[in-house]
Parts: C-alpha cells; sequence; structure tokens
C-alpha cells in the first residue's frame, strides 16, 4: 500500500533516505547505555542468544545444515538432488558460516575503527571459492565424511562450481591473492571492484584451430558467495555539466544518474575467524522501467535507460596490456571509483573525526592507472561537497593514495581522449585541468624553462585529440609509486617516471614484489604435497602456511633418498590428474612418464609463446631427421599450452591456431608421437591453472627481457616443484635469487640489450638465415605448409621476419640451448628432483603474506586486528 | 572448466539436455527396487532422515529459523535489524515450511498421478503471502508471540511486504482465489503465468488531481514467495517460417528463441499440508550477451536480443476490458502458453501412457481468450511433434480444454491482425486456417447457404486488415464454455455465442458464478468478524471456512441484541483502522461515527463511479441549499473511492481528477463537511480492499445493467456485512437472491431496456435538463467552474450530454432515491445491523470453493488427492 505521492519526488531519494549510517548498513554499533556498556538492541535478551549460532563444526550439525538448503533453498528431496544440487546445498551451508565470522568481524572492526587499506581493482580474479572455504575454516574433512554419508563425493561437488572469472589474468588474480593474505593476516583491508555479469568471455577452439570466444555467464545458477546489499546504493552522476563557483569549487548537476548496488563477497581468513570484504557494484537504472514510454507504445525507449545503465557492469573488458579508448569502458572505471569512495568517505564520516585526519583512517592503494579517476573524485567531494580548501584537499588526497604501476609496454599506459572526458566528467576535467596547473608550476620552478620535461611530465598530453595520461595523474596524486618487482620497480625509476623521480627524490619510488597465496597455491591445488611437507617439516600445517620461510626446513631432505622417492611420487600422481583431465576433456591419451613442460598465461606477443612454439616445431623436425635408434636417446617431452587471446588481437590469435594446428600434426606422426606430444587446452582460468601447475615438470617464462613486470605463475610453479626455463625478467630474476641460478634455466638477451637490437633489425637487418638458421628453417616449414594453410599464418611469421620488436631471432638459439639443458639435466632424475625440492623450499619470499605486509607496513601504515576465538556479542 | 567444444554446438542446446524428465525437475519419484519398494535414493538412509525436516511448528524452532535466516540470508545481527529485515527473515521461515509441503505434495501428485487442472491466466492478482500463510499453517500465533519476543510486531512487519500485483482487477483476482480453493480442498491444480517483473503500475495523484503512473518494481528486494527452477526451461520460437509437409503436419524454424524459465510460488492450502503450485514463466535470451558485438565495439547489438527476449515478461500491460493490437502483448500469450503446454505436455509424457488419453490427465482451463493460443499450440505439438494424424489432434485438443469468458462489452473481445499473426507465428496461422476451414465446412452442412452466420462465425473476421476472433476460436476449440454469473453466462449465449449455441446446442455453455476466499477476505482481514463468528457458531473456525454456508446458523442471532452490539463494534473498529489508515496516508481526519459509503474498483466508464461522483456533488449541493437546522437531520456519510485508470483512458483519468477536486472542494467546506466528506485513496491494490472491505456500511456497484460480467469485490463487502447499493447486474442478482432483495438497494433500469435507451439518445435525444432536472444542475455547477478549471471537465461532460452511452441521465433519479432509502434504512441502526447480518449469514454460495468445485465436477473431472498428515517419504 503506498500513500499519495508529490509527483515531484518519483524517482528522487526519497527525503528520508539519509546517505548517512542507517541500521541496516554495515558499520553500525549498538546504542551504549550511560555507563557506556551496549545495551541489547532489541526484544529478549534470552530468546535471542538462546538462537543465535556460531560457525557449524560438528558433524551432524553440518549434516542438518546441508539436509536443510536441500529441502528449503533448492526445494529438492534426496530422490531428486544431483551434485550440482549437492554442491549448491554444501555451498550453502558454508556460506552460513562465512556470514557468521563476517558478521563479527565487521562489527568489531567497526567498533575498533583502525585505520583500513582499500583495494581498487578492476579485476579480482578468484576462481572457486568453496575447497578454499572449507580448508581455511578448516572444516574440509568433516565437510568430505557429511557429504560422503550423503551419498556424494566432495571432490566432485567441487568440480561443480563455476569459476568467478572477474579479471584477465596476473593483475586480477594478485588482487584476490592479496585478499586472501589480507584476511589471514587480520588486516583490515577490503577490496572494491565491479560485479560484471559476464567475466572473462570462455574460450572455444575451433575445429580450423580459432579461438571463438562464448559469453561466461557465471551469475546463472545463482552466487551464494555473494550477499547482495540493495540497501548499500549510491547514485553516481554522468554527463551533465559543471558550473564554477568561488575558491575551486563547482556544482555539477544534470546528466544522468546511475544506481550503484552493493554485492559483498566474503574473504576468510586461513585459520582464523576474520573474514574480511570484497565489495562489488553492480549498476543499476535509477527510475527503472519508464512506464509512460511503455504505455505510450515505445517499449525500446522505455527499457533505453534501464539498458544503459546496466551496461555499465555488464562485462568485464577482454584485454589487458593494451589501452583502448571505449567510452562503456572510462564509465566503468568512473562508476567503480565513485561508488567505492561514496562508501568509503560514509564509513570515514561515521567516526566523527575532522576531514583532516581522512589519511589516517583510510589509505588506498590503486591497481594500476584504472581506479586514477579516484583521485579527482576525491577532491571534488572534499571541495564541493566538503567544504575544504583547495590546498587542504590536495594535501588529504596525495596522503591517502597509493599507485601500483604493473607494466612499462608503452601501449598499455592508459591514456583518455580529453573530449570524451569533457563530456562524461565535466567536473573530473576542470579539477584534472587545475591540478595540472599547479604540478606544471611546481616543475618550472624546480626545473626552469624545460620546455620538454614539461610536455613529458604534463597530465595532458598535446596532439588530436588532446589526451589525459592516468599514470602521470596517479604518480602525482598518490603518496608512493611501486613496481611488482625489484627489474620492473628500477625500470619504472629509470624509464617512464624518470621526470617524476627527479622531482620528488627517489624515495617515492619503491617495489614490492608480487607474492602468491600459499593456501590456494600448494595447499589447497596440491594436497599430496602439502601433506608431504607438514610431515617431513614436522611443524603443524597452519604454521608454514602462514610463515612460508619454514619451507627451508625442507632443504635438509633435498639429499634424503625416501623423501626424494616421495617428492617425485606426488609430482607423478600430479602429472596423472592432468593426464586424465586432458584424457576426459580433449579424448587424448598422456604419457606420464615424459617429461611435462608447460607455458599457461594469457597470449602475447611480448610473453612469447611464439618462441615456444617454433621451438617445438624446431625440436620436432630435429626428431623426425633422426633415427629411430637415434629418437630411443631422446627424452620424451609433452608441452601444454593453455592461454586466452584477446578477442581483437590478431596475431596472438593467430599463434593459438598455429599452436592448435601443430599440435594436430606431430601428435599423430607414428615416427615421433612417443618423444613428443603438444596439447592446447581450451579456456584458461584458475582451476585449470590448479590442475596444471602441481603438474609440471618443467614451465616457461620467456618474456622479451624488460616487458614482464613480474610474473606470478612462475612462483606458483616453483612452490609445487616446477623448475622454470626463463629469460632475465620480471620476477624470474628474484627466483633465481631465492634458489641459486644453477636451479633455474636462463636464457636470452638481457634488458640493457633490447633497445640496441631493436634499432638494428629497424635500421641494419641481418637476415633470419644468418641470425639463427635453426629458426629460419622452422619457419621455411611453417610457409611450406607443413602445418596447415599456410597463408594463414604469413603474418605471424612476417612479425619474426620484419623487425622482430620481441627479438625471437635473437633468442631463438638461446632459447635452444637452454631447452637442451633442461633435457639433460632431466636424464638426472635424482638431481632433478633435488633442484625441485631445493625450488619448492626457497619460496617463502614469494608468499603474498610478505608482500601484503610490504603493503600494510611501507605504505599504508595498518595493523592487524583480530577477532577473538569466543563469540563475542 | 571446460572442454573444448565444437563451435557449431555453441547456443545450441547440449546433447544430453534431453527434455523428458531429468533428476532435477519436479515430477521425478525415487527407484523402485525388484519388490516395486522405493529405494533409498542416495547415501546413508539414517543420515539422511535423521536431518531432514517437516514444518517447525513449536516457538523455539521458529524462534531458531528466524533468527537464522537473521543471521545467514540477511548477514543482520539484533542490533542493525529493522522491520524490513525483521520481515524478510520471518518469512524466509515460512517459505521454508511452504517448502516442505509444497515438495511433499508435488511427490504425492506424481505417485498418485491423478488428472490434473491447469489454470491459464495472463494476471494473478495475490497480494501479500505472509499473513495468509501463516493462516494457511495454523501458525499466526505462535509467530505473533515469537517475533514479540525478538523485539518486533507481527502486524508492522505484515506491513513491510510488498503486493504481489501480477493483475489488473477482478479477472486477476479472481485466479487468485481460485488457487486458493484448489489448494485448500486438496484438488491437483496448478495455475500457469507470467512473471512480470514489473506488475500493474503505482498510481499517484498529483496535487492538480491528475493520476500519473510509476513502475512497480516489485522484486526489488528479493521475493521470498517463490522459488526460482532454473533448470526448468523451454525454448520458445517466434517468427521464422513454416513448411507444410504431407498429412497436416509442418516444419516451423528459423526466427528467434526465447528461453522459459519457471518460478514456482507456493500455494498452501488452508488447513492442510497440500501446498499447489503456480509456476510464472520468466522470459530470458538464449545465448546472453553477444560477446562478438561487444568485441567489435557494438554495445548496442550486443544486448540487442538480450533485450528483445527480457522484454517480454517486463511488464503487465496495465488495461483490461478493451483490445489492442500490440505485437509484445501478442509475444506475451504466446510465449506463456507454449511454455505451459510444453511443460504439461512432458509432464503428461512421463506418465507413459498413450497420447489419446491425454485428455483423461489434463483438464486446462482459458481464463478468458488470453491464452487461446494454446489451441493451435497444442494442435502443432500434437500433429508436428507427435506425429499425431489431425483429426485425432483435433479430437484430443477439443477434449482437453475449457473456455471461460469474462465479458460482453464488444470492444474487450480480443483480435490480432492475420499480417501480424503470419509474421510472429507462421505455423499457428496455417494452423487456425485449417481448424477454421474444417469448422466452417461444418457450419455450413447444418445452415447450408447462411453466409452471414459464416461470416458471423468464422474464426477470420474480413477487413483490412483481416483479423483472427479470439473468443470465436476458445469456443471453437473447448469442450465446454462458461460465463461467470447468471445473467453474464445468459448474455453470453444470447449475444455473442448466439450462434455457436445454435451449432453446438445449448449444453456446451453454461455458467459458473465467480466466487472469493473466505480466508482472505473474511478470516485475514477481518479478524473480529471472524472471531465473533466462530464464538457465535460454536464451531471451530476451519469448519465455517471450509463449508461458508455454516454461516447461516448466524441468521438465529440477528435478533439477538447482545449480538447486534458485538457485530456493530467490530464494524466500527474496523471504522477506525480505515480512518487510521487515511489519517496517515493522506493527512485527514475521518469521522468514523459517519456512514462509510465505498465504492473500489477499476476505473471505467461501464462501472460507473461518474454516476458516483455525479451523486455526490448532487448531495452536496442540496445540503448547501439546507439552513443549519435542516442539515442537522442529515445522515453524515464519508464517500471513499479509490482505482485506477488505464494510463491511455482519458475519460477514466479524467473522473479521478474529478473526483479529488470534487473532494478538495468539499472536504474544505465549512457549512456541510460535518455531513459530507470524500477522500480518493490513491493505489488501490489487494492490501487496501482488506483494509477498505470490512470498514464499509454500504458499497457501489453501479455499471450500466448487463456490462459487469459479475464482479467479486460485491460479495467481498457483503460477507464483511457491507450492505449493497446497485444496478440490476452481474453477481448483484444473485446475491439478492441470496440475501433477499429487502437487504439490498437496487436501482436503475434493466438489461433488456439498454438497447432502445441507447437507440434513443442517438435517434431521438432528450435533453438532460428533462430526464433528470437534479443531474442537469450538478452538470452546470461543474461546467460553472465550481470544482476548479471547468474547460478539463468537458470532455467528460459531453459524453453525459451527448449519446450517453452508459445511461447516466436515465439512471440518475433512480440512482438518487435509492441512495435517500440507504440514508433513510441507516437511520434505523439496529434494522441496518440486521441487514449486514443477514447479508453475512447468506455469503455461503460466494465461497470460491464452491465455484471450484463446480469447476472441478462439471467441468474438468478430477477429485481431490489429500497429502497424509505424517511425514510420508
Ligand atoms: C588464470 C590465471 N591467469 C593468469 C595468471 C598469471 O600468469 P602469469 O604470471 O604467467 O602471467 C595466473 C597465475 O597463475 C592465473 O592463475
Ligand atoms: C485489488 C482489486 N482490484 C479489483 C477487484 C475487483 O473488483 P470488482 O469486482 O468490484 O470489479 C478486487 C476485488 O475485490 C480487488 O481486490
Amino acid at each position: 500500500m503506498t500513500s499519495t505521492i508529490d509527483p515531484a519526488s518519483i524517482g528522487k531519494p526519497k527525503p528520508d533516505r539519509i546517505r548517512r549510517h542507517v541500521r541496516t548498513l554495515t558499520g553500525f554499533l549498538p546504542e551504549t547505555d550511560a555507563t557506556g556498556k551496549a545495551k541489547w538492541p532489541r526484544g529478549d535478551e534470552k530468546t535471542w542468544k538462546e538462537a543465535l549460532r556460531g560457525v557449524a563444526t560438528d558433524e551432524p550439525a553440518i549434516t542438518k545444515a546441508i539436509v536443510n538448503h536441500v529441502q528449503t533453498s533448492l526445494a529438492r528431496q534426496p530422490h531428486n538432488l544431483d551434485e550440482l544440487g549437492a554442491y549448491q546445498a554444501a555451498a550453502l551451508s558454508v556460506r552460513d558460516n562465512l556470514i557468521v565470522n563476517w558478521n563479527e568481524t565487521q562489527l568489531h572492526m567497526t567498533r575498533k575503527a583502525p585505520k583500513r587499506a582499500y583495494y581498487l581493482s578492476l579485476e579480482f580474479l578468484m576462481g572457486r571459492t568453496l575447497d578454499n572455504a572449507l580448508l581455511n575454516l578448516g572444516l574440509k574433512n568433516k565437510y568430505s565424511d557429511t557429504i560422503n554419508k550423503l551419498g556424494f563425493n566432495l571432490e566432485d561437488l567441487l568440480d561443480q562450481e563455476r569459476d568467478a572469472a572477474l579479471g584477465n589474468g596476473g593483475l586480477g588474480r594478485l588482487a584476490a591473492c592479496y585478499l586472501d593474505s589480507s584476511a589471514s593476516q587480520e588486516l583490515p583491508v577490503w577490496g572494491y571492484g565491479l560485479r560484471y555479469q559476464y567475466g572473462i568471455f570462455q574460450q572455444l577452439i575451433a575445429p580450423d584451430g580459432q579461438q571463438l570466444e562464448a559469453p561466461d555467464p557465471w551469475l546463472q545458477n545463482q552466487n551464494p558467495w555473494e550477499l547482495p546489499r540493495l540497501d548499500v546504493n549510491y547514485e553516481i552522476r554522468f554527463y551533465g555539466h559543471s558550473e564554477r563557483l568561488e575558491g575551486g569549487k563547482a556544482v555539477w548537476s544534470g546528466g544522468q544518474e546511475v544506481l550503484a548496488v552493493a554485492y559483498d563477497v566474503m574473504i576468510p581468513g586461513y585459520e582464523t575467524r576474520n573474514t574480511n570484504n570484497l565489495r562489488l557494484w553492480e549498476s543499476k537504472p535509477k527510475r527503472g522501467f519508464d512506464l509512460n514510454s511503455f504505455n505510450a507504445g515505445d517499449y525500446e525507449r522505455a527499457v533505453e535507460s534501464s539498458n544503459s545503465a546496466a551496461a555499465i557492469t555488464s562485462v568485464l573488458y577482454p584485454n589487458d596490456h593494451t589501452t583502448f579508448g571505449k567510452e562503456l569502458r572510462l564509465k566503468q572505471q568512473y562508476f567503480w571509483t565513485a561508488a567505492s569512495l561514496a562508501d568509503i568517505m560514509r564509513r570515514f564520516k561515521n567516526l566523527d573525526k575532522p576531514i583532516t585526519e581522512f589519511p589516517d583512517y583510510v589509505a588506498i592503494q590503486l591497481n594500476d592507472t584504472h581506479p586514477t579517476l579516484a583521485i579527482p573524485e576525491l577532491m571534488r567531494i572534499l571541495v564541493d561537497e566538503e567544504d575544504v580548501p583547495w590546498d587542504l584537499a590536495w594535501n588529504i588526497t596525495t596522503n591517502t593514495f597509493f599507485f601500483t604501476n604493473h607494466t612499462v609496454l608503452p601501449e598499455a599506459l592508459e591514456k583518455w581522449p580529453v573530449p570524451l572526458m569533457e563530456q562524461l566528467l565535466p567536473r573530473h576535467m576542470q579539477i584534472v585541468y587545475d591540478i595540472n596547473f599547479a604540478f606544471l608550476q611546481a616543475v618550472d620552478k624546480k626545473f626552469p624553462g624545460d620546455l620538454d620535461k614539461l610536455n613529458r611530465m604534463s597530465i595532458i598530453e598535446e596532439g588530436f585529440p588532446k589526451q589525459v595520461r592516468m599514470a602521470n595523474l596517479a604518480c602525482i596524486g598518490s603518496r608512493k609509486v611501486n613496481g611488482v618487482a625489484e627489474l620492473h620497480s628500477e625500470l619504472v625509476r629509470t624509464t617512464i617516471m624518470k621526470d617524476f623521480v627527479e622531482l620528488y627524490g627517489v624515495s617515492k619510488f619503491a617495489n614490492v614484489t608480487n607474492g602468491i597465496t600459499p593456501r590456494r597455491w600448494l595447499d589447497q591445488c596440491n594436497p599430496g604435497l602439502s601433506q608431504l611437507i607438514t610431515e617431513s617439516l614436522k611443524i603443524p600445517r597452519n604454521t608454514w602456511l602462514k610463515d612460508l620461510y619454514k619451507l627451508e626446513g625442507l632443504l635438509e631432505y633435498a639429499e634424503d633418498p625416501a623423501f626424494q622417492r616421495k617428492w617425485a611420487a606426488v609430482k607423478q600422481s600430479n602429472k596423472q590428474r592432468l593426464a586424465h583431465y586432458v584424457e576426459t576433456t580433449l579424448g587424448h591419451k598422456v604419457n606420464t612418464n615424459a617429461m611435462f613442460d608447460v607455458q599457461v598465461k594469457r597470449l602475447h606477443e611480448y610473453k612469447r609463446q611464439s618462441l615456444n612454439i617454433l621451438g617445438v616445431i624446431h625440436r620436432y623436425l630435429t626428431l623426425k631427421a633422426m633415427s629411430a635408434e637415434e629418437r630411443k636417446k631422446v627424452n620424451p617431452k609433452v608441452v601444454f599450452f593453455a592461454g586466452k587471446a584477446a578477442p581483437g588481437y590478431y596475431i596472438a590469435k593467430l599463434i593459438i591456431r598455429l599452436i592448435v594446428n601443430v599440435a594436430r600434426v606431430i601428435n599423430e606422426d607414428p615416427d615421433t608421437k612417443e618423444y613428443l606430444t603438444m596439447f592446447f587446452l581450451p579456456d584458461y582460468s584458475v582451476s585449470l591453472a590448479e590442475v596444471l601447475i602441481p603438474a609440471s615438470d618443467i614451465s616457461q617464462h620467456i618474456s622479451t627481457a624488460g616487458t614482464e613486470a613480474s610474473g606470478t605463475s612462475n612462483m606458483k610453479f616453483c612452490l609445487n616443484g616446477g623448475l622454470l626455463v626463463g629469460t632475465v625478467d620480471g620476477a624470474n630474476i628474484e627466483i633465481a635469487e631465492e634458489v641459486g641460478e644453477n636451479n633455474v634455466f636462463f636464457f636470452g638477451h638481457l634488458t640493457p640489450a633490447v633497445e640496441g637490437l631493436r634499432y638494428q633489425h629497424s635500421y641494419h637487418p641481418v637476415p633470419v638465415e644468418q641470425k639463427s638458421p635453426a629458426l629460419a628453417t622452422v619457419l621455411k616449414e611453417v610457409s611450406a605448409g607443413r602445418f596447415g594453410d599456410p597463408g594463414v599464418y604469413e603474418p605471424f611469421l612476417n612479425t619474426v621476419r620484419q623487425h622482430d620488436y620481441y627479438l625471437l631471432t635473437d633468442d631463438f638459439e638461446s632459447y635452444i640451448r637452454a631447452l637442451s639443458m633442461v633435457d639433460e639435466a632431466y636424464q638426472d632424475r635424482t638431481e632433478w628432483i633435488k633442484k625441485s625440492i631445493r625450488t619448492a623450499a626457497k619460496m617463502g619470499k614469494f608468499s603474498s603474506d610478505r608482500a601484503i605486509q610490504d603493503y600494510a607496513q611501507e605504505y599504508w601504515n595498518i595493523e592487524s586486528v583480530k577477532l577473538g576465538d569466543v563469540n563475542g556479542a
């Protein structure tokens, strides 16, 4: 029933909808009485307390919870329950437990009111949750037993879960590892992202080897891991116009308003009740359906505004390491940063502290330049809404933000056309101009008259159209800037940020080498190895999983033959698991006695899957040229590829096509197939990585020197006892530092040589035949149609023959030699196992716990706030 | 993780997705062993059975259930729980109980495999569910106590629920009452409808008195009363082309395919565990997002197909009693009937009976012509898919369907342009032609050469464009046709279906007078009266609520002064409840000592709210003309109006505007306001009806004779002890037959006179001044601007002055006299109360239980299938 409504208010927020805290929001505390004691909020305290639940940890309670969800949430019965249903019921019962902890964590944090850090990332590549949640809650065994009694198998149920694939690759998966480490270390860290209706596309492979893309409707079967918080919502404005007032202020009005609605994803810490939050925003129309247009017969118009609002969070952009000036992408970026900042500001204001203390309570990490609009947005809120003078606002802002750079590839540095910004975000464009003006004055003061420098450092790049350089804005507006591995951070300081280092001094520019969470990337994906490690170290599993340096204790067993055997047996069973996967999905038998050589990552020219496939062809041609006798001496090898190419990335897609078609030829060749086979596994994902990584003997991280900022899959392989063949790039370098260069197979030119080689390719080219006869032969065979229609591959082959920007011709010979060394080393299996043990043992540094502690201490200045172990109500 | 996928299969149904029964669907039975005993389906029987739950009926269990939902489903805690949250938690706990019963009912029905009836209705006006569900489960008192202990008040929580308003008015509310009666009588009846994302619009009143319309986003806060069954879905085709094969068969292919997904709404019976199902279909795109268009930068195209699919069930058409040839409406009708028939056919085929027995297991009721496409659709399934010969298929079809006509107004008879049908449903158009051809041959055989008759009876109406007459098709394809009240059914036989009666004989045309459920419309909305009745009849409440004829027992108390006082006291407290509602929503005080005169229903010229408002003006002018002394003798009266006008219905909207503005004048007039006030209550709904109806002393049902098929609100008012002033129309007649004509205030011309009067208005008009001087004065005052800008109302006034299609000028004097008689009768309050008691006592016939039994026995031939009282597993 509704009452009369003033029509002027239709579509307007209700007057009583104050944007400060209301009862239903998080961050609300029970009232206290005169003595400061919390009053029981409502109803009869005893009745409530008897009914309130904790985490259900005993088997009968777990059984009841699952069965109750079967009956009620799913409306099923034992006789019509399938595996998907059983997964859903189990997941819902786990969700209930997570929520209990989540609720208490939020209340506890509100009470303690510590400084908090917010991790703004456009991507969170979470993968699956059930297994991880069970491990973190310490309930996996009990669930496994319960589910058995109910007639199912936990492993099968785990397989029913769809990956949450809200990311492209490393950057998004890093964000996910960081959330796990923050929660596990009881740090008050929230993630903020977007709830894409469609995550990264599903990759299909056509019969001709082409990549096809299908949408990823991951929300189709309801998502038990999120909590819609429909009452947490903000209005986000686009377009309109901005009118300047006095004192730097302005009023931004008109345009389109869109609603941002919060969905909370629970992030359980490992072996702690602390359960952090990842808040994802969904866009919704503010007004819903336009009934008047509908009644006037114009359905299209009736849904128009509804659609254009819903569009914003409809799909994750399937691209990384390139920039592309799509208006919708810019809308995503603003929508997300504006909603997140509004939420952060509301939480801060609830503390009743002076606005000047904002940076004492809030640290915001910008994961790459994607959230850079948060800088002018905070300025807008402070100056236009909170009446803070410009200079003070700027001081607050530059003490709040921290910026992580993820790439020095020039094509990956984000820029937005000024006309687009002016139209979509007129007020922010003014603020950017104002920031730039003050900034350039300061530069000019320090380096008078250096026009080139002013041009390079300006936030605005001259041209047609002018562009806004997001990296410059992010650097200028942040307290610190970091790269993600030693080499990369050095490159940031000496290339793209060189001028800024001269201006601000070097201390603003630091490094945090990426990390990975050992909970997912060892304990969960490789339970056999985790078990072996725990047994051998003779400390509880949770001790070394929370202090990964403890793995060094394995070094003393490296020479122990019994331990070596067990180590090898674990690897072997992981190889069998992968072989089983290949057989059930591709229908191919895999020789698990062969060496497993894996390269899995996004398809990019700089990552040089091209080098790998050309190397495989070389190996194949070499094998073909051998006598049957000679072949018997060869180390048998299975090469695995997986990875998605951005749908518009023509060359990357050609490389996939070549891989698939080469595989087709060599896997069928009776002469060689015992010694060399190859598989392209479609639809690379976190879950597939969890199967592939523990099974690898060797993995390839072979980017052109200076192009891969860090890489994280390299760490994952090593943590699971796989060795690396790689270039001297990214985190490979630090891995080698840890494990010793003799345990890593390095090859290729070093970063300082790259510029010179590229110059040479353009101005003094040397034919491939001369630089690498082996490579020339390979190219010739492809061109000759040995792997199908040669015309198809010419555009790719030409990138190698001409210019060769990624230095394949320069590195090929050295690459082949490195692979020979790998073969040789693999012949001495005991030595290999020792390398494998030593490698895993030295991975302590690469735990994301270490990385997050770095951020917490050196950047955000936050501390752990542990939730007590007893129910505190 | 996905495997390689043959791209040819993208978007195609998975090969293993057979459309017969799969485990997760309803209608699946446990397997049996060799002896026929049901095998325990899965896991350890004891573990399962110990964990399985029944309905939670004791207070501790109810408390735990509610608190558990607070903590987990809502992620709230006692200190941040508001009334909406408490409502949601309580509702979810009730939902759990309903699901337990629902599950068992479905299993039981599958086991017993009785003949089932399906009620196809484009509208189900359910209103709120929580209160009804608690009453039906017999748990209202326990919930009330529990909720008190938790610090809330049940009545306040009930008020948090949004109405499910998937209907326009009587037709949709009738469907809802029928579902309640079917479940309460343990009949195997399912409803099939559409899950509109936006129900009937919210009505707002602008300051100038105009109706404004706002969307009704009823699903905004999640709906606890539905059960998404994402695994129950069908592909529905539109457009494309149909190729005829031999033997009447055809292949229909191409075009657009849309997915229909089932949402089940639980329909608990009263005081029985039987819980029936209302299955609502939601439209979804088959393919989701078009990633290729998106990647190519064309976002619009990427969402296009997704939108056009979602559009189908986006909104309920806010219109009734007119036809309007909107393609989207036709799409709704086909989408819904096709999904429903596919579902019905799957269920039937699961029985493994020969297709000829279809009508022995399935009866389908067509609620008005909206689902008439079900007739050619069943033919299509039988002929094209099941290979049934045409004549046999026709036999099956005409023994399956039953058709209820709801109106004889010519402008309300549905017709669809042939070109539109041909484009949207090419195969169905062929089938309609084939049906028509055979039908007209039969007509011609019986009435050779009667071309006029052939023209009138043809399914195809000649013209530009040709049209498909849905009522003719529905009649030809059904086993029986019925109207909804005696007079209406008689009019059906003698006017629109006259030719068909001559062809088929009269026995095909029958009557089922509408009914209402006494559970909602007395027990729930008027607990005081329900309590008094139970006490007085000295039988359990559930006895008379299930056999409403028992109310006759009240007759013996009609003369008992003590009972009269109690009866009056209940009415008085209901009037106070309404007064409180008016005060809190409109801010007006209401005199509860005055007579409450109510007219609430859709705004339509034929329902003649016009007559009422003109009568109010007349009363006002009469009062103004009196001396203060004279006025003191007048019966004080408060007039209530409520009702929505279709957004495009200009005259109806003008009438609302006039009502609002007249109210504004007279409510402020110090001379008269003690004796006459008037309110237009915005946004009429089931919930508002539940407050208004119990409070009325008199209500108005004053349609032009022969236009109101039945009316059901008249029954509701009488059941709550309100008297009627009405025309001799619809169910008013039968009500008078029951309660005696001296207890009803009839007036106006009778149906047979209508045609003559209309003829007279057109060809021999008599000025209003002559026919009704009183009405002429009223019109003059409105025209003179007494109630605001007179120009505004001229178009409405002209419909009275010219032609006067609805006979206001003819009935006005008699109407005024009837109202005088009402005033007079009200002066003798004791006599009035006796009338009120006698009226309620004689409402037995109008229980929808009686109506549904009529359908069950005389039409569908189905029997009750009661679920046992103990848990049968
Ligand atoms: C699914 C997925 N994609 C991408 C990456 C990043 O891989 P890399 O560090 O090799 O670029 C990872 C890390 O393991 C991953 O799990
Ligand atoms: C909300 C609503 N609308 C419409 C109707 C139908 O009213 P009537 O029978 O007066 O047309 C009813 C019945 O009481 C109702 O509850």
